[in-house]
């Protein structure tokens, strides 16, 4: 089954209802070798372009992954970005702010980790939880020193998708790709990841008794997630929500999705031009010399 | 003479023509004494002002200053900021940027210099060289990596133009006011200060040859302020024209208007709550007794 990135794409200014968006498709595999063999391929490509982005040295891909615990986002950039030259990549995940951090604007802390031009920077959850968890739990807002401010706090969030949506279109502007990912997670596939989580002792570590706390507050984040992603799917930065109740299948999607977008760049290695052609056949003919 | 801060700000989308705004003016004061007096009268007032805005912890201030060389950048940070308490007050000289810092959009540099909240920043040149020296001399684009973007070089500037509108209006928002100040200097006022930095030996290390060779291209830089000045003064965080061939004057103006500003934000040590209040009294008794 052929994979079209724009069945997943969130259009421009579109009002979304998360319920009407599937967790659960059919896969896009029919078995786990199939699954193996297109993920590897996937892979495979990505690697190539990659390096060609990398050489080329003009565009940034910038790639954000927000969902809900459990979703799989460690586990679809493990494995779908691990064919990747680690040299034009970099991996930030973002937890709780640090005082220095607080002590500025909400995007401040995030500034510092775009990637350079010619790299892919990945965002395992970014400056999206400013208006995910902490619209959720507006409390937060008083540790960012907001409490003050002149603006209510209705105001606050769409203050907020416009700075962010100003921000990734200055980016755009300036060679950087932006693609969001929101791996969509059904509240029950959750609940059976978190008790696998406590009953696999080698996944005990990915739980904590805070994910349980938050879960109680999943239609609030639901809604969250739907006020955010209408207000800040641009053209130039789209969101994708992806069907993550198969972990396989959100891998395969997402690196799809990732492959057609960067595909659209018509990626190139850069030419000599005459005098450094000229440049090379001299310093060509020495070597043989040399020899 | 009294200094009124609004006689010298550009409102909101204005045309600057730089020829209708004065280089030099009569000036506030009468002596040199007189300006002593005035200008250390200030200097308390602002530093009183700032250890307020340290403790309340709400706002931050950016004072940006751009000028052409030898229009008295340094000199009115040094008379006017030297009373203020370092620990509350950075001041950050952007010169030719690293190799690093090019291989990011032209404000991602900046990003990291913004203040704390509380605090007072300086930038000595700032993110505007980017749309002035770079608009000068566009061939520095290159460098960089904007030669194969997609828009055209007319289009650059109204896009940087709009990206730093956008991230100033952000800013604004999460607390930060910024007051940008061109010192206006006339050609001939810089030919003066030029030849004496020359036949001071004590002002040499000011002078280099690249500054004779800008010198050069005043015409555009005057159209490229105009352009800048015109474009990027808003209400939220409007430019100064302050006219610099009296130095003395200069730092009069300028301190003034930061005081005005200053004054605007009703700054306030934190009251304690009650909680707090009882919680002092018990302990002021526990010292009390110790004694």
């Amino acid at each position: 089954m052929k994979i079209i990135s724009k069945d997943y794409r969130v259009n421009q200014s579109k009002k979304v209802n998360l319920k009407k968006w599937e967790t659960n498709v059919e896969p896009v595999y029919n078995s786990k070798e199939e699954y193996k063999k297109i993920l590897e391929k996937h892979v495979t490509q990505l690697s190539s372009l990659q390096n060609v982005l990398y050489a080329s040295n003009q565009y940034t891909l910038l790639l954000i992954f927000q969902a809900m615990d459990a979703a799989g986002k460690d586990g679809a950039i493990k494995h779908v970005m691990s064919g990747i030259n680690p040299q034009g990549c970099e991996v930030f995940s973002f937890k709780h702010p640090s005082a220095t951090e607080l002590t500025h604007d909400f995007l401040w802390r995030t500034y510092n980790c775009f990637p350079e031009r010619g790299r892919i920077g990945i965002f395992n959850r970014s400056y999206y939880e400013e208006v995910l968890i902490v619209r959720v739990h507006p409390e937060i807002l008083k540790g960012e020193g907001i409490s003050n401010l002149q603006s209510g706090e209705d105001e606050i969030w769409k203050e907020r998708y416009h700075s962010i949506v100003e921000m990734e279109k200055h980016l755009y502007r300036n060679g950087t790709r932006i693609i969001k990912f929101f791996l969509h997670l059904s509240e029950e596939e959750q609940r059976k990841r978190f008790l696998s989580r406590i009953d696999n002792p080698e996944k005990n570590w990915k739980f904590n008794l805070a994910d349980l706390e938050e879960r109680k507050y999943w239609k609030q984040y639901m809604k969250a997630y739907e006020a955010c992603i209408g207000a800040t799917s641009t053209k130039e930065s789209p969101w994708y929500i992806v069907p993550a109740d198969d972990k396989g299948n959100a891998r395969l999607i997402v690196s799809q999705i990732i492959l057609d977008n960067m595909k659209k760049l018509k990626l190139a290695f850069p030419k000599a031009d005459e005098n450094h052609e000229m440049e090379l056949r001299s310093i060509r003919e020495q070597l043989t010399k040399a020899e």
